[in-house]
């Protein structure tokens, strides 16, 4: 059995391969005409989409998935829709394959400029969502890469059903179908061949839980693009616009639990700590946000838990937040040194001096001046859409769009010139 | 004893993590004047540096050494000169760290830009070569990154001395001296190690052969910036000027056999091939190059060996070439697709079309127009220095000069705005 799984995806990595030299040198025009008609498709193929995903909701249920996975595997009329207005943005961004950038004459006059070309053969490995089925797909398609899709099995026939459509799209504007794959098998050991297999995919993409991304940390030989925690902090400096910091404060936390932007340590000065802190845990209150505080925190918030050393480390995901009054700006820029993950912290304040070492000193993929973290993503960052947010430091940090999924290559433009 | 190089590797990174988020912050002043400092030392020390390269020389020879390997090995007082003029150099080079790219006001005020900052911690494993010591950990320091480097065993005594001149330099800045350390055992077990504490080091890049590449590539679990073959391409195309495509592919095979830039296969176009390869053939045999081809060279130029399958995938690094006339510029382009490394190839000819079509289509990290392959180098390149030529398609490719050495983060600057 895995022996014909290692051959299923050696196939299946092949062809990739073989298909990436097409799609790399495919025309804007072609690739947004596929996606344009995956859209049309799936509005039009709606009622087999849903019937596919009722066998996955089925089994779903009789494995007694929680809801809140139930509704994440949900192909709705809604769901739908959003997926085909996504790949008609998709369609219409600005294709940044075979742009120029860094053009400069040598002084010998050779013309010299970096190409952006795609990176070449990427690999998603997902959970339970079917739209990251077709997300993931348009934005790979739209950078000129190929795609192998290895989604959850609680997702299986909408995943498949999804692949067929993406199919579909290739055909109609005359690309290969094997430009997109999606892995017709929940065998595990398509997970383990999928990112060794560096002779055919250039990239792994997971998206996924921590536990997921741990485990292809380990095992991956394919270089990933992976997010992994979103531990977020918010300074309120002793030079704060107060009113600023109180609104910025709540909505980072309250905005909604689960993103990864969310802050999840609130550091104060001591100076403003007393103007700052019952206010806003009365507003916290009011959302059922449980508060964990060091010790001085507690004398302005006497409800508060005593939070641990654990709880500066912690990616609470939910209505938790731990609260530090610090001395000064140096002593928050160490607590997010030695607790954050490097993913967006933020410090709120009026004055330059503060902002500016602030931004220098703080060593995350994001570093944010009197806004709250909860920005942190690729629709905000005018990037379109992203397929992730890259915690990595190497290749492409924070939101990923489409130029995170290319590469590039020096082209030299000379006439006959000669080395000395 | 295994234990003690994992404590003693532990140290070492824990240090250098430590020591990376001063280096991050330094202003370039201080990094400049470290460079210079060393660059003055390396001048007034040259009679210590040559006693203790004296050691190595002598081991070498007691372990019958190859002459060329001795002969790199060698610290002579021009080889002191050469590093003293480049660390000066990389001194007088541009910082790039702290600098904006992206820069833009977001619809909503935010204004959001790139910053340059240093990779973090950065592995140099390097063979006989000493004065890669002082050339990778000058182009790591002014990068802002801290460097542990480990080079070959056949230098130890060479790579302690240029490192305790690089800590003279680092303490006469104010710089604490574990920002570039070098490793001071010669056991193996050290960089089984050092590739594999990705909570201390970012990044290794190993400079040597093949061999100890491939087998870093797949026990590393660091990423590498690393570099393959060099099987390069030169393709004279039906409408070259025949003069230019003369001296060009005489000086691609001939500059220096050993550089990775080098020529190893050329390509003919059939309708040309008479006029071009009997008089290329004359001068590569005054060139002592042994010439292998395809039937149809053999037709041109009788005395070529026969090529094998085998040839058109190999990286000579000597001088041997191979030879094959195509029918047209599609046979060129699928042949480097087939059996290039993706390391750099050229076109030679006078018309738009084919030199556009052949620098869109090839997938190599740099393609050249009426070019020689050799200028593939970061000096060529205006980079000023290169610390290597990346094969990898991720992060950097080609040449890798300081910018390679940095990546960035996401700065974004508000008043306050929320998240709608």
């Amino acid at each position: 059995m895995t022996q014909s799984v290692n051959e299923l995806m050696e196939q299946i990595g092949a062809q990739a391969r073989k298909a990436s030299t097409y799609i790399m040198q495919a025309s804007d025009e072609q690739k947004s005409t596929a996606l344009r008609f995956m859209a049309q498709r799936l509005l039009e193929n709606a009622d087999y989409l849903k019937t596919e995903n009722a066998k996955d909701l089925e089994n779903a249920r009789n494995n007694n998935l929680e809801p809140a996975l139930l509704d994440r595997l949900t192909l709705s009329d809604k769901a739908i829709h959003l997926m085909a207005t996504g790949l008609n943005q998709i369609a219409a961004m600005a294709d940044p394959v075979g742009s120029l950038s860094a053009t400069r004459v040598l002084p010998n006059g050779i013309n010299i400029a970096q190409m952006r070309v795609p990176l070449g053969v990427i690999g998603i490995i997902y959970e339970s969502r079917p739209n990251v089925t077709i997300d993931a797909a348009a934005l790979c398609l739209k950078s000129g890469n190929a795609t192998i899709l290895r989604g959850g099995s609680e997702a299986f026939h909408s995943n498949l059903a999804l692949g067929n459509i993406i199919r579909e799209g290739l055909a109609h504007a005359g690309l290969p179908e094997t430009v997109v794959q999606v892995v017709s098998t929940t065998d595990r050991a398509a997970v383990g061949k999928l990112i060794t297999m560096t002779e055919y995919v250039d990239v792994i993409i997971p998206r996924g839980g921590k536990n997921l991304i741990k485990r292809l940390s380990e095992e991956a030989r394919v270089p990933l693009i992976k997010h992994l925690d979103g531990n977020c902090h918010i300074y309120i400096d002793q030079y704060a616009d107060l009113e600023k910091a109180f609104q910025l404060a709540l909505q980072a936390k309250t905005f909604r639990y689960g993103i990864c932007g969310a802050m999840e340590t609130l550091l104060v000065h001591a100076a403003i700590a007393q103007e700052v802190l019952p206010r806003l845990a009365q507003a916290y209150a009011e959302h059922q946000v449980e508060l964990r505080g060091c010790e001085k925190t507690r004398t302005f918030i006497p409800d508060a838990k005593p939070a641990t050393e654990e709880d500066w480390d912690t990616e609470y995901l939910g209505p938790i937040l731990a609260i530090r009054v610090v001395d000064n700006l140096e002593q928050a820029i160490e607590h997010i040194a030695r607790h954050s993950s490097g993913h967006t912290e933020s410090i709120i304040t009026e004055r330059i001096h503060e902002a500016t070492l602030f931004q220098r000193q703080v060593d995350s993929s994001s570093v944010y001046v009197n806004l709250p973290t909860i920005f942190a993503d690729g629709f905000e960052y005018g990037l379109g859409a992203e397929i992730g947010i890259s915690t990595n430091r190497l290749h492409t940090r924070g939101p990923v769009g489409l130029e995170g999924l290319t590469t590039y290559k020096w082209v030299l433009n000379g006439n006959g010139q000669l080395r000395k």
